[in-house]
């Protein structure tokens, strides 16, 4: 892999960024629902509520209260005041982004507010991080969340009508996720206690394109994101010079067993085989079995609480030394869907390493 | 103004950025509807289409239409390939930002979703010229996009129902605006030809945070977003340490006639008189009386136009050196709304100046 100092160009091939000044994480959270709390994961989050109305009078109100409350344990387990966060970035799956908006206007930070659908945990990491490196900003927060019940309402049925759900359909997961990025941790915070001597830093990112193979079927998204997650993967190895035995894990974010095997599949075809160490978190999060959640886990707080919870702790103990993070997007509303319209998918890909 | 040179911090004061290589405007495009081109700044746009469906056969379908064509005109405009734009940032107020992706998905562009309601323009420019001056990208396109029919359709009432409109209604503008950011314009484009030898530069952003005085008439956002509005210009003034006279004009987005009142009497109460050079977008597109467009234009498209189309002229001509832009979203869907939440307002400053 070609070194880059910081005289030199910081853009990589045709969509990645290698940074000159790696940004570090120097704090992070997990927040979950209850049933996410039961699944194989439990153990690695921050703060698990049984309530998942999160003591508030409707399923928006319930997702903002969680989003919050993820930018506050990130917060103090960074030894930081809300006033040391110079920008946010984040958004979430609901029209408009209101549980982002309604979640974090009280912190008073100034915001950026994104939209990747379920790929949101990886662009907001990757604005945050370019805005790191490019000097704009000592720290930033990027976050993310979803609810199953919210999005349940936002893009299918209401729960009251319970509905059936097909084998190739997945469980939004309730979570929220939210990593500070910086230069260093806060000596004597929480998060230094745990980590230090660890490092882990964004080495770079790629930028996803919208893939679109023309797939209409809104409850099989595995297959509608897996192509956007080849491609941005096989671009991530392109525009590096590298080949997949370089990460330790390569990690989706929501792909399911289904769209699981399409990626490994369609990545075959481009000469990569990410077999032995793809891991995807809509896997990961649920017991499919045990829990009901057929194809998997789904939505943007998936891949952003199995990140702040799980993976950056496998960094930490150096199980893993380097990570490609790529939260996975399908890029649809109820209305291009009942319109006809396809579902294409984008997927961010950022690079993480243990230092 | 503290001048900034490429070794100081780029940080200036608690919310902004000075470049340090200052993101020049390499091209730029605005696409208006029929009304919008029967304005008082008819003359100034690009295109004007006078079906309302742009060959289309939903408004959705329309929005993303016109949007692809204002990426396409800027792109050409400029002398570049689709290819030559490295990251595409842009967004729109449709759930899901439906207009975009499937606006911009044939063109193959990186993407970086936002969502920032009405301030979608300035929060698009701010990430495209981070991207410019952290050195992640030669050139972006910033782009955004809004249509009345689908607005009202997502907002408000259908058209068929034939609602009345109260006084501080907007109108929502149906246009698209789309402006490329990099070091220089290409040689002999049509941008070119017509700017040079003037540069419009962003010499730097200050980016806003969610001000929610607790207003919840979603029929009178100028009222919502005037808060948020002179947040962002008193922070800008503040952390730059100068007057509102340092600018020509100080441009917000959509306030409308209720909204500016608002916002020169708050600032008032900040010590900062910008009576004689405040501007806004949604005063200036409509003729308020002869077209009916009741407190004035609004959507993310009324500032998009209002910027590639009459602002940069302005700049290119000279009568203005010196230009703040302060885009303004209103931050609301039609669940917030219907559940009983206030509208907050944000608001993004970009400072344009002539070189």
């Amino acid at each position: 892999m070609t070194q880059t100092t910081a005289k030199q160009s910081k853009m990589v091939g045709k969509q990645s960024v290698q940074f000159s000044n790696p940004p570090a994480i120097i704090g992070c959270a997990s927040v979950a629902g209850q049933k996410e709390g039961e699944g194989p994961l439990g153990a690695f989050f921050d703060v698990i509520e049984e309530d998942p109305m999160f003591g508030q009078k409707t399923w928006e109100e319930a997702e903002s209260k969680m989003l919050g409350m993820a930018v506050d344990v990130a917060i103090h387990n960074a030894g930081l005041k809300k006033s040391d966060i110079r920008y946010l970035v984040g958004g979430d799956l609901l029209g408009q982004l209101i549980a982002t908006s309604f979640g974090i206007e009280n912190f008073e930070i100034p915001l950026i507010g994104v939209y990747g659908a379920c790929s949101t945990m990886g662009e907001s990491i990757v604005v945050a991080s370019m805005i790191i490196d490019g000097g704009f900003a000592d720290r930033t927060l990027a976050i993310t969340s979803s609810h199953f019940a919210g999005a349940e309402k936002q893009f299918r049925f209401p729960l009251a009508y319970g509905n059936q759900r097909p084998k190739a359909a997945s469980w939004t997961v309730t979570g929220s996720g939210a990593v500070i990025l910086g230069h260093e941790p806060e000596k004597d915070s929480e998060f230094a206690k745990q980590f230090s001597p660890v490092m882990i830093k964004v080495k770079g990112i790629t930028i996803g394109k919208i893939v679109d193979y023309g797939i209409k079927d809104s409850l099989n998204m595995g297959a509608c994101m897996a192509p956007a997650a080849c491609e941005t993967i096989a671009q991530n190895l392109k525009d590096f010079s590298i080949q997949p035995d370089y990460y330790d894990r390569i990690i989706t974010g929501d792909l399911g067993m289904i769209g699981k095997d399409i990626l490994i599949d369609l990545l075959k075809e481009k000469g990569y085989d990410i077999s032995s160490n793809h891991m995807d978190c809509g896997i990961e999060i649920f017991d499919s079995e045990a829990q009901d959640t057929h194809a998997g886990g789904s939505g943007c707080g998936c891949s952003a609480i199995t990140l702040t919870g799980y993976i950056l702790q496998k960094l930490r103990k150096r199980d893993w030394n380097r990570v490609l993070f790529v939260p996975t997007g399908a890029l649809l509303s109820t209305v291009s869907y009942n319109e006809g319209q396809s579902v294409p998918g984008i997927a961010h890909a950022v690079m993480l390493e243990s230092c």
